[in-house]
């Protein structure tokens, strides 16, 4: 298929070269040049504005958040001067009220709008796992299964409105702050009894969480070492943040996801915002007494 | 091997069968007749006191709480009646504090003592799959691994000390009663939200946390019905109590633990005392107005 | 002195009543006409649009959040309308965050502005005793402190920046909310040991609390009746939100405060989202299983 | 009136020299030798033993938990050897849990039993102005008045069970601890957005909270220094500790209540062990990343 994708961060970069290399033709845009430039390198066509991307008349976008979308396409009026018809499958992990914004604006502009977030870091983007999360009209979805399935591992479809796609993908992640967060309660709970936290955590990975997320992040908290960063501490507490205001709004109280974000605050407070949102870990260790020196 | 085995409920009754169906020759006691029967029935001798269940130098009790322990086996001078020289296998779930003075009344009346929490529900313990974590002298332990084999899936050594096996069977029922809680947290936005909260669940399950203890427990919320019962509401609501009191005692906070102990009382006081512990997920939709209907 | 006041709720009908009986000439605009009609039967004069209420160089506003202000002033272009030189004197409890932004865009328009939130219910406003939080510049507060005075109870100053009233102002309102939450806390507790709540809180009050805010407040609680509403509960949980917002943007934690959202939230959903916010009080019951009969 | 006194602390002294002061005859006892002592040169008698406290019919005690009472007059059979009738009257805050077995444990020793918790620090204490919280059967508690009004600025009787009058204490405790929280969160929002937190605190104690808990506390976190020492932080943590035992003993959840048992926790692991109990403000510090400097 021919296809344009616009937004070349450490996650789009993946999507785009498994779609390549799946044999679709693919027009990038980003703001900067360099990722793009790399992808044209990789075999992509470059689009110099982000309505060029839409001359396929398909369009993904993978941007960081709802300001994000909302600078880079809709204040500019990109919806109007997209071709059309037009199907944008937008990828970003994006507030369920913005979800519902974008499906009304894509409506009123004559545009089929698809949300399908995913599950996964960027070395699943790289391998063609992710899992996605696709919510949006079938009409619009099932010709696009074949990109899907080009860097997916899985797609999930869970309704035909964008917005229940975001809210699985938000509250997902607030499953996994939890998960990390209380392998961090564990942990600094076994350290401060004299029990290696270590030998913990591969118990209960072995014995009671055989799992990928599990795995992960207990790898993370087991060296207390933060890095590589697969998926900076702000943003985490950006969707946890996501989750929060979903549930207020749906008067849906969320305390284990408050607890979280207080974690996640802390480690920032603390010195860990430029690293994996696993850090939230240390704050487990802060309240102890058993602080990482620096 | 020939061995005593103290305290026959719903866990200790698969265990037994277990040690019996591998050749090993169990003395029962009970304190009520009728469990105690039951093992005899399936090839079990049967001892009319606690003491007498120690004749053969090696001894396992599995009663339910420190409580259980205290009034059955040590006010009534358990220890001092016991046959010497005894080993002492403590599969029970106790308390850090009760585990160490556990330790000092044993090595006081010159019985070896060797934690072995375990890992796993009724069904486990009939399957003979439990996972047990065992804390004690390798001196003592090592001549067990056969008896220990007999009825579990694996055995975690976790150092020389019994009270360390019990934090970390604490410590891992936290984190299983936090992994209901955020499934919990997680299928009551979707509700709210108008998003099937058992389609959800399964993608967590598949994608996420493909796991023993996410998918048996998110079975029991899928269907928002929490029987048959595996492990009583007020037991599991102990279990986070002792691991909130191993965290005071070690000056170790554990937020997530408290919100889901309130979560463990919120359910009771809505009328899920006698429910499995997993009906603490019924909280969250209680918190967001979607109680069941009863 | 000659002003004008933009936005005549509950509580700013009670300022312009003190204002007017004070001796001030005060110029009413409304977005309805039924309540600024009432502040003219009272001696105001009318203003037929918000710039028009700029015409004596002074202008007060009291609306009801950061929105409120942005659609009615700041969009349809307020502020390059309006008379100058012009001092904005801004009552309503806004976010730090909007509060910042306000004071650059009058920055830009050349408009000196002020914050002055204020601590009352409209009791407090009718009888022109409400405490006012003031941030700003000396130069623009100092000159209008007779109209201040006018009616408040006590005027506050908290520093040269807006910005700084408005923190003071929301972190008082997550004072009170807790403070809510921990008398109902309590006499949830009394009530489930069968101890007379009212009692206990009539106790604490004397004995330990003698204040306004507990005064009030525990009256509601006693009567568990949440009315009459003074300030309504979605506009407590929005302070409390602004308060968290708050504390994410400095990196503050504020555990309490995100106990006291759920609470809030869990009131809405259980039916109080019309009352007073004190009503956050029935969360308390319904969490031990005590609700209110409807 | 003549009576004994059993528990000499910071809190027992005060009484007793009021006690005195008034006109009573007491007849102390304590396990130190120099406490008792000093009580005797204010003009006390000394008693060489718990029971001999007893000789007069009436006997007051405080002392520090419910371990001290266990150990001190329960264990070694005080209650026998004390002479009848009796009139016991218990100033320590206890459990509620332990107020009801001593209650049962006096009917059948056939001693009248009355629990008197207080509010109030040792300054209170010394000027007899503490705040007496009675609970038990009328026929004991009238004829003691004079003597409890010796030492006291009010007393309120909460009805004929002695554990009502503990439930009311420890709740009362909850409550301030809640305060103190809830003035550190606001103190450390404050700092963190550059607003002096004293002059926060200032305003919140006149505008909204004018009371001697708040204005006791609010001076320890201004000064952010946490002495002197009127009621040591493990002291605090157990009476948090003794709520949320009621709470779950009533199926009663208190949220807040756990997140002031964290700070506690927290405050101890941080350094704060041996300070006021005020000092669980520092924790709301550290979770922002502005620990005080040792």
């Amino acid at each position: 298929m021919k296809l344009g994708f616009i937004g070349i961060g450490l996650m789009g970069a993946g999507v785009v070269r498994n779609l390549i290399k799946a044999g679709h033709e693919v027009t990038v845009w980003d703001r900067f040049e360099e990722p793009a430039a790399e992808m044209v390198t990789a075999g992509a066509k470059l689009a110099r504005t982000p309505e060029e991307a839409t001359q396929h008349g398909i369009v993904f976008s993978m941007l960081a958040h709802d300001d994000a979308i909302q600078s880079t396409l809709i204040d500019p009026g990109w919806l109007d001067k997209s071709k059309k018809p037009l199907v944008h499958v937008n990828l970003s992990t994006i507030s369920v009220k913005y979800a519902r914004e974008l499906t009304d604006l894509h409506a009123a502009a004559g545009i089929a709008y698809v949300a399908s977030p995913v599950f996964g870091r960027p070395d699943s983007a790289a391998a063609g796992t992710l899992n996605l999360i696709v919510g949006g009209p079938d009409s619009a979805i099932t010709p696009l299964l074949p990109a899907l399935e080009a860097f997916s591992g899985k797609v999930y479809r869970v309704g035909s409105e964008p917005f229940q796609a975001n809210l699985v993908k938000i509250a997902g992640n607030m499953m996994i702050a939890s998960a990390i967060e209380s392998m961090a309660e564990a942990a600094a709970l076994g350290a401060a009894h004299g029990v290696d936290g270590s030998m913990m955590l591969d118990i209960y990975l072995e014995a009671l969480f055989p799992s990928p997320v599990y795995r992960g992040y207990s790898a993370f908290i087991r060296r207390r070492d933060y890095e590589p960063v697969g998926f900076k501490l702000p943003l985490g507490l950006k969707d946890v943040r996501l989750a929060l205001e979903a549930g207020e709004h749906a008067h849906v109280p969320l305390p284990v996801a408050g607890v979280v974000r207080d974690s996640l605050i802390q480690a920032i407070a603390n010195g860990y915002g430029e690293k994996d949102w696993s850090s939230l870990a240390e704050t487990s260790f802060i309240r102890a007494g058993l602080a990482k020196k620096a």
